[in-house]
């Protein structure tokens, strides 16, 4: 309704500025403009990225037993609170501080650095060098990457749900936000050691992903299984989803938190890096999706909705590495085998009696290992910007490859013996699992004393 | 906090250009900063738009049977990636593809044609001439248009609900999002016949929803009514939604989305054009919401929040052709009557025995069709700044109306007919509803082996 | 994949703006970046603000019994319905138009004022120039206020919850949003009498949930107490939450929508005062959500998730009035002290009998108190622009936290009086409570005919 005055704007910019500065107040400049539109893109995907809290604590408790749904609805409440604490106190400092190769020291404790951010290369100066290649407030560097720590310790809720103590879970996610997830993050996005190497990550499939689905796998290796789970002579009972509604919800969220969590990762708006990531992203999932209900499908007869679920997720746990790195044809093929690997994945924990009771270590661990070697098969050299190198697939030989392989080793082993120690130390001063009543019961009664569902008998 | 240094820029854009271009490397241009607001503004109101199937499988789960809920969530989830993979081979290029008047041809097959985008205007040159008119990269256009075409399908799935097989569904969607959408799609929006008829449609009240609601249409009829719903001697036995809960969550993800759906359709951040129709928009949802709780109410003596739930979806549907072209004044007419009128097809379809278990007929087609005619109606000549004409009562005669309903016949001709061709080759080949046994049993057992609740009976 | 074309822009901003405006229509001014920034800043956020009435919808149905759930689903859908109405005709002109100290009277009923939004400043002419400081189109402006409407009303649900007429709700939430929360907005947003004292609220802890709160308190103490709840002899008997699940979700969806709600009351893309705010707000929250957990914990001997709910959100009540005006480190301790603030209101309403089914009168009402205090106790003068003045811990001494604690009283006072009246005209002309019978049996039954959920018994 106010075209007619728009267009009476003159037909030069110099003049319009000039004129604008003029007759307006509010008008931004060129730099001020691209700060402003930068900050709200990073702080509108890493709301989309905090929603993934819901996304998490609707599809493990769906697909656990209503007996533990109070305990694992608190656990995936009260675990960004606690990841938010550490993150502030250690963990962005020890991620992003300037520092060695392997940790930051600079900056450490309750954002206390320097910083004169939104400036960028080498007008920055501050304590927190690596992240300065994006020009925003420091406080939008940080809310950014805050919900990302708070991701790689959802993770591990997956993985420990239906036996852990509620408050020893509490003090893991303080512990593996404040010192397990920021020193690996340091290495690849705090300019640390493997990012040197040549070793590429885009949004996290190793930095994220695979470092939570590790912490997962040694908190179930120092519980075991649940009651009941393996019978004796190596049967296995299968304990079913009690609410395929909510996890159907909590796949749909995080479907939609990863358009935040992959295109945020630009942290700056970039048109065609964020059109690209967005596409490589949904294609790679759509793909998985479709087939690890095929392959489900095929080999146990009928589609089962968890399985689709784990697939979709499995997509998008792989492309977050290498969206920004490969061809929207590549995520095509990406996603077809993450769906097959979650597939093949669940079925060898049950094999090798790990139990993992919502499929964590399938989607976030195997999909965050093969995502990661993907970009060392299919990246393109400067798709989008980024001077990766080419992958093998792509005529680029094994650099990339073995430069992926070497990072992910480094990775797991780090987030996989200290998460070790972490869990054994818990273990001896507070003790880890539920009692066998306790379990038996369900947690919410022993832990909570509430029902999480009352009155729907009819 | 970096107040100060903000105020230290100089007061004309000339000399902040410069400076700002010598000392920040990130500033972008005009040009450049037009491009991304638009991308950044296109790709999140996508988003949106992809969120609403997790609204679609909400309402449709929570109206129909608990006994049916795994079905029609894993419908509604599986229906998005098929037509994720439809739209992406086939659908795209037939419905932007430049080509003739009635299908496109060039760019074919996964984004394969020539394009220059995000050039506009003359200075577009490659395969979809039609969506050049935004100046955003392809990518971002494709992404856009995908959600929209996965809108068009999930609608089917309620009109079928209850006793559809999952595979002959997922056999159909692909065919509709393929071979029925693009090309309806491509008379209106891809520069097509109808396009140069003076019909129009902004944001796919006939597109989307009506070929929807004709494609589920086509589908009851070939289906006919679940077991027990019509009795003998013209009796109706309700059958009533299995959770209200569910319900309301899908509504109210619909209606966010909807903020992502109309003004996300503007494909471009103009101001006035995006605050108008987001005005426009919910004005008529809030108006429908109000006349079918209270026609409802007066009918049949209590208020039905099922009935509540699709007069805010109707007056969803109904402002989506007119949205950007009529005042807001009007949305609140068009609103009123769109809730009248899903109350009335409501009880019509009932009366014609044709079984609907959501009621998506009456929300996507009877209202996609009222919101289209509303067109021709309400419209005033450029009011965000498309030169539709006025409407019948703002004085613009019958032409514009006219021409509104011709594409109603049209569009509603080609849906119908090639969906009921579509239908029956499905049901010869694979067969299309699930036997007496299964469906009285519930689909959930049948096609999925699964309950979707374990353990609410306290 | 344009990065080659994009290099080739020339290196000043000038050259490529002459450039640019030959060849590419569509690259707009600096003036019309600024104004399409802003508006897609307000309109996404205020989506995110409209979000939040399914959080609301989600933690009152979750908190009540299930036999209620179709009653408290169908209040708080059709609660914002009513809203926009309400605020449409009547709330918008008597809050923002100009008018006295007390009350707006220009450009009242449907937005009816003259109005060249986006002017600003001097340059603005119209009808509501209390809300010129914000240059977006009048109707982005109208949306994002209207969406805040809905909140205060939707407020006052919980507190009436389980035992209200459905209609006598209705015709409440319509005289709140046209007559009460405008008012009292007048004074503070509207350019009134109380932004002329020195008070500060910069995104609604005391315009949008105290006063919700206030009307709610009346509306519980018109009402009286649920059936059983207290029992004779001073004990008061439990009536636990039925769907925790639903009220996580509802707790997420509101935490989602606060990052729309504090940041997006800026109503412009400022970067540095966006990410300040998101800053506060969460850390406030996270903090109450940890303080409020611990406290309850250690009184009651076991974490319960509803206290931790409630805890989260008066985190995010009480920083709403501040977290614009206060340092991180101090909203630690207003979010701190929120959530032992939550925990004791609880306690001390069941002593006093005040029933308020879902705690929102500690969380709305007594947090947005605190938050309101906490600017005069920990304001640093303009640490994102706003001349507050400091706080007394900050060294301003009292004068600001004396005009804060003037303006609650003033807006308690008028909020309270007047939210009575209404409810006692209501109660004598419509009658406010059900029958004995019907909240027994419960409401969704007597005032609905409907269940909330079937089939679940297995």
């Amino acid at each position: 309704m106010n075209l007619g005055k728009r267009q009476a704007y003159c037909s030069t910019l110099m003049l319009v500025a000039s004129l604008a500065w003029a007759s307006n107040a509010h008008a931004k400049t060129a730099e001020e403009l691209t700060i402003a539109l930068d900050t709200i893109w990073v702080v509108l995907t890493a709301s989309l990225v905090f929603f993934m809290n819901l996304g998490f604590a609707l599809v493990e408790s769906g697909f656990c037993r209503s007996k533990n749904t109070v305990n694992i609805l608190s656990k995936n409440f009260i675990v960004f609170a606690i990841s938010c604490l550490a993150f502030y106190v250690f963990g962005w400092g020890l991620m992003f501080g300037n520092g060695s190769g392997f940790i930051g020291s600079e900056g450490l404790l309750m954002l206390g650095g320097a910083d004169n951010s939104p400036a960028t290369g080498d007008a920055y100066m501050g304590a927190y060098k690596s992240i300065a290649w994006t020009g925003v407030p420091v406080y939008a560097k940080f809310f950014f990457q805050l919900v990302f720590a708070g991701t790689a310790a959802t993770i591990v809720s997956g993985c420990v749900a239906e036996r852990i103590k509620y408050f020893s879970f509490i003090v893991f996610s303080f512990l593996l936000v404040a010192f397990v997830y920021p020193i690996t993050g340091h290495w690849i996005w705090g300019g640390g050691w493997l990012a040197t190497t040549g070793f590429w990550d885009f949004a996290g499939s190793t930095v994220v992903h695979s470092v939570g689905g590790w912490a997962g796998l040694a908190g179930i290796l120092v519980l075991g299984p649940r009651l009941g789970k393996y019978l004796p002579g190596g049967k296995m009972k299968p304990i079913p989803a009690h609410s395929l509604t909510s996890g159907l919800i909590g796949c749909f969220v995080l479907w939609l938190g990863w358009f935040g969590f992959n295109p945020g990762s630009t942290m700056a708006a970039d048109p065609n890096a964020i059109s690209h990531i967005f596409l490589t992203t949904n294609t790679a999932c759509f793909m998985a999706l479709l087939s690890a209900t095929a392959l489900n499908w095929i080999l146990d007869g009928k589609p089962d909705l968890g399985m689709s679920i784990n697939g979709c997720l499995a997509g998008l746990v792989a492309i977050t590495a290498p969206c920004a790195f490969v061809t929207v044809k590549a995520s095509l093929i990406i996603g077809l085998l993450a769906g097959f690997i979650v597939v093949g994945a669940v079925k060898l924990l049950d094999k090798l009696q790990i139990d993992d009771p919502v499929g964590a270590v399938p989607v976030h661990l195997f999909n965050g290992v093969w995502g990661t070697i993907c970009v060392g098969l299919f990246a393109v050299d400067k798709i989008t910007g980024a001077a990766t190198g080419n992958g093998l697939f792509n005529g680029g030989g094994m650099t990339l490859l073995i430069a992926q392989l070497k990072g992910i080793v480094a990775v797991g082993v780090y987030a996989l013996v200290v998460s070790l120690i972490f869990w054994h130390a818990i273990k001896a001063i507070f003790g880890l699992r539920v009692s066998k009543e306790e379990e038996e019961e369900g947690l919410d009664i022993g832990e909570h004393g509430q029902f999480a569902y009352i009155g729907f008998g009819k």
